[in-house]
């Protein structure tokens, strides 16, 4: 691994770079994972690599609807797995919410990998080691889920999906929060709540958040500007617009 | 390797991909060359994965250029030698060119790998194996390069290239012309030509164009528009200005 000064203005995206290339050389991450990562940095460095108020705000409410759900899953792959861990147990914990390891490439060996991982870090079960459900839509091998976690899941969390699973997802009717620094993708169009955002800044802003707000009845949250928004007045679709227009916006400004 | 049937909207981005991939199974391509390359697809996507103007022009230029050097040099790594070897041979024959593999992360067993790759393409002399000069600035395993090649090289094409690496061979009063996808990158910024496309697209398109304008004096270009260009009044900050406009008003059209 490389040393990188923690005072390099590029320092998080750096390191986060070196746990995913540590990832695959671990056989957790896939080699289209290495290139799905790189796609995330260049939109990350689009973004300024910081979280962008809208962004906050789709974390605000995806931490109260994963709370709110009766039956809430966090999906997790072997990119999330390697780039955190710990956060994922801890927001699990916080939102009472259940963690399936699902795979787009998957093999047997990344599966109990991932699961290993999840459970070092402190969580007591991790399910997805014993597919006996299915998502609709999908074939066979990407299909494969547990029914008592995604099968039956009321609210799912994917960070880092790809489109047609998220899709497959949303038309079983549940909530789907994604998490894609992608603000065009078809993942981020498909989804209920659509987090742009770096995955580990994400899951960081939701757990500080529940933190914040500890009681279960929350129905408002406020923004950077102080305006209030309704949970289930959330309209996804404008929320994507406006950070698209914030990354045109930006490109024009870097440039003058 | 997937199969992706050719009328895919995006068989070419995915195809590109299915290289770079078996590039890094095949000890060619670094690990870093994998993130690289995502970077580069978001970008391209963002782009609309089709040449702009804009990059049509400075490849145009550029080709001039490297044809026009008295002692012109293609420097190849990994990533630039699984996606393009026949293209990298042909702009070198049409332009007069030596080829020179000169790489961020060397190893003599990557070298080796990548010049056989070349002389499979039909080159007769692959320079870099045996490196007897080096690039003032960068430290000695990244600085190493050949006298005969990149060391007395009047214009320098750097295809994929690192911006501490462009900014060296500038400050050694080379002309540079990069390919990258980044319009923003320290990269395309500290360049004579810089090519925001992507490489397979920009060398096909430089060597068509030395194709169609076999002789050797030629001082304006036209555009798409028919507006002429003249080869030394190339204003390179003001093309990327101009390509950044683009990604950012595609950006804000897409959504409408």
């Amino acid at each position: 691994m490389t040393d990188i000064p923690t005072n390099h203005p590029r320092y998080h995206s750096l390191m986060i770079r070196e746990r995913i290339v540590q990832g695959m050389r671990d056989g957790i991450v896939a080699e289209a994972g290495l290139i799905a990562h790189g796609r995330g940095e260049a939109l990350d460095y689009l973004m300024g690599e910081e979280t962008l108020p809208e962004a906050r705000i789709a974390e605000k409410i995806a931490a109260l609807k994963l709370r709110d759900g009766s039956n809430s899953v966090i999906s997790v792959n072997g990119n999330t797995a390697v780039l955190a861990p710990d956060e994922i147990v801890e927001l699990a914990e916080l939102s009472g919410s259940k963690i399936e390891v699902n795979l787009f490439h998957r093999t047997e060996d990344r599966i109990s990998k991932i699961t290993e991982l999840l459970l070092d870090a402190g969580v007591k079960e991790v399910l997805g080691g014993k597919p006996d459900a299915w998502i609709p839509g999908l074939d066979s091998e990407r299909g494969k889920c547990c029914a008592e976690g995604i099968g039956s899941a009321d609210v799912i969390l994917v960070p880092l999906e790809d489109g047609d699973r998220a899709q497959a997802l949303k038309d079983m009717g549940k909530t789907v929060i994604c998490i894609d620094l992608n603000p065009l993708s078809r993942t981020s169009n498909t989804s209920d709540i659509s987090i742009a955002d770096e995955v580990v800044r994400a899951l960081r802003n939701m757990i500080e958040f529940l933190k914040d707000n500890p009681g279960k009845n929350v129905f408002f949250i406020k923004d950077e500007s102080g305006k209030v928004h309704s949970l289930h007045g959330f309209d996804n679709q404008k929320n994507l617009e406006a950070i698209i227009h914030r990354i045109a916006k930006r490109l024009t400004d870097l440039q003058s």
